[in-house]
């Protein structure tokens, strides 16, 4: 990690957690880029400080959160800075958050490239955070909650979550967004869309980019697909995913999305159903974290650990069946 | 219940295991039949006699596995029934198996339409067995695979599992077949399919039943729309899943299913490809049925079920934040 132990205390010493927490409420942008640095801290030290943070500030339920996924390449970044033109335009402001586990790895982030956001990054109504998190598998989704927390209580009227559609922050991201909108590419004839499995079934909206030059009419072709795709899934709720062309990069086809876009959102943000939907979503959150962490207590179970090991040995040794293994672990204490 | 415990007694006396065994490694039908109802019974003190049973039974991997799931009304049991004459017809026998939770529910069964699979029912080479389970949820996995494990050892060479698309059954019956077959009806225009969520990813073969009269051209239109959505997904695997549309009544377009269903079967059984398909299928349940398992044991473990209770009711009550509660399960020893 290259951090030095003997500066831990002074980092310490420099969170004024009030000041942050005036900062953030008065939507200071600085104040809000260390407030996320506070939450993505992974100083033990910090942890206290972070929650102390959170706790004071008052949570807002009025912003928009929108989740932006896609494949890499399929240019999410010229599309988030497209809509939030499109908001800043109409007097909003607009954060965006980037949840990105590889971009440590990759290198990239969205800052990296400079031309990525760049007049979005500079308008005084946007905030744009590139992921300081990459490369940390399994509090993705805590910390992006917290991030959210900090951008709602800076005022922040839409939240973009941009994610590179790894299926562990998809399932993470839904839980706390109100509308899902998947970027897709122009796949003409046999080549393969590459959607990834279980995706389309969480979009609210599926925008095909880059309908440009020679890719607009396989562009029309893959949207079509992709209705019928849709078509086929069964949806009963009150929205149904609908899916669209878009050229972000020269802004075609942009305000029939935010049209789309709009109108899921306004639904939504009913009260009725936003109140019942984050309360649903909080709980579902809720049953796959505690899973998770009852699970953890498995491997430190040490009979059960024990067992669990001895059983893929006989299993893949063929020496039980499953039903044999599985007996035995119900013989463990 | 209904039962009468006094008679408990008397119904174990009458299994006789050895002749079990022979009875039905020597391919005798009724003692087929005898042996599932064994493995089936809920009677506690059946179970030791089962479990004798299936460990003197030789585990014979040669049976090929199959998988047929689809929506109510999809005329599943026509169409096996044509699966299963186009196999007797060519010297092969076959198992059907039925997995049906809600068939105690809505009193139906594979046997309960009399017309349904008469023909296929009377042949010698076919065993025809309704499911007796039904209504219990949560141990269908484990009967499905001791139901599977007795057919092997009567020497059949396909078995067919009819499910009725319910989510739990397709994710248990995936661990252990060969071949996955999807039957759909013809949806025209505006109609939604109502292909449910997941079930489409794990099909191999999707099959469009009832293209016949004036439904053929809908059956047509989808076809190609399953071929597109198919088309859509992202698979790596050597096997391509493939759309087809067929009439089980009037006898279309089986020829056809057979043989795309052969080539499937024939890369499945490939011995290379068979042995490690299939251990890596038992290791899969193994993850997941462990992990039931363990999860059981958060319910009955005093502290933590308690603190569960406490912390959903506090976010119910919008007392806490999900991380607060999770902050608050972490404690617990």
């Amino acid at each position: 990690m290259g951090l030095n132990p003997h500066f831990k205390a002074d980092l310490r010493q420099a969170w004024d957690i009030e000041g942050l927490q005036l900062g953030i409420e008065a939507g200071d942008r600085l104040q809000l880029a260390r407030g996320i640095t506070l939450v993505e801290s992974q100083l033990a030290d910090d942890r206290p400080l972070a929650l102390d943070l959170l706790s004071r500030l008052c949570p807002k339920d009025t912003s928009r959160r929108i989740a932006v996924t896609g494949n890499p390449g399929s240019g999410k970044s010229t599309l988030i800075e497209s809509m939030g033109q499109y908001w800043v335009d109409r007097g909003k402001s607009v954060a965006v958050l980037a949840i990105d586990p590889s971009s440590n790895v990759t290198g990239g982030s969205i800052l990296g490239d400079k031309t990525r956001m760049e007049q979005l990054a500079h308008h005084p109504k946007a905030f744009i955070r590139p992921s300081a998190s990459g490369g940390l598998l399994g509090g993705v989704a805590r910390r992006s909650r917290e991030c959210i927390a900090l951008c709602e209580a800076a005022g922040y009227d839409i939240i973009l979550i941009e994610t590179v559609g790894v299926g562990q922050n998809e399932t993470a991201v839904e839980h706390f967004v109100d509308c899902f909108l998947m970027v897709a590419l122009p796949a003409a004839g046999d080549e393969l869309q590459g959607i990834k499995r279980g995706i389309m079934e969480k979009a609210d909206l599926i925008v095909v980019n880059k309908a440009d030059g020679n890719l607009k009419k396989a562009a029309k072709q893959s949207q079509l697909q992709i209705k019928n795709a849709l078509h086929m899934m069964q949806n009963t709720a009150a929205w149904q995913p609908v899916a669209l062309t878009c050229s972000a990069l020269q802004g075609e086809g942009i305000d029939a999305l935010m049209e789309e876009l709009a109108a899921c959102l306004d639904l939504r943000m009913e009260p009725s159903n936003m109140t019942s939907r984050r309360l649903a979503q909080t709980l579902e959150a809720f049953e796959s974290a505690w899973k998770q962490l009852w699970l953890q207590r498995a491997t430190s179970h040490p009979l059960w650990a024990e067992s669990l090991a001895t059983c893929k040995e006989a299993l893949m040794q063929g020496e039980w069946s499953l039903d044999q293994a599985l007996a035995r672990l119900r013989q463990v204490k």
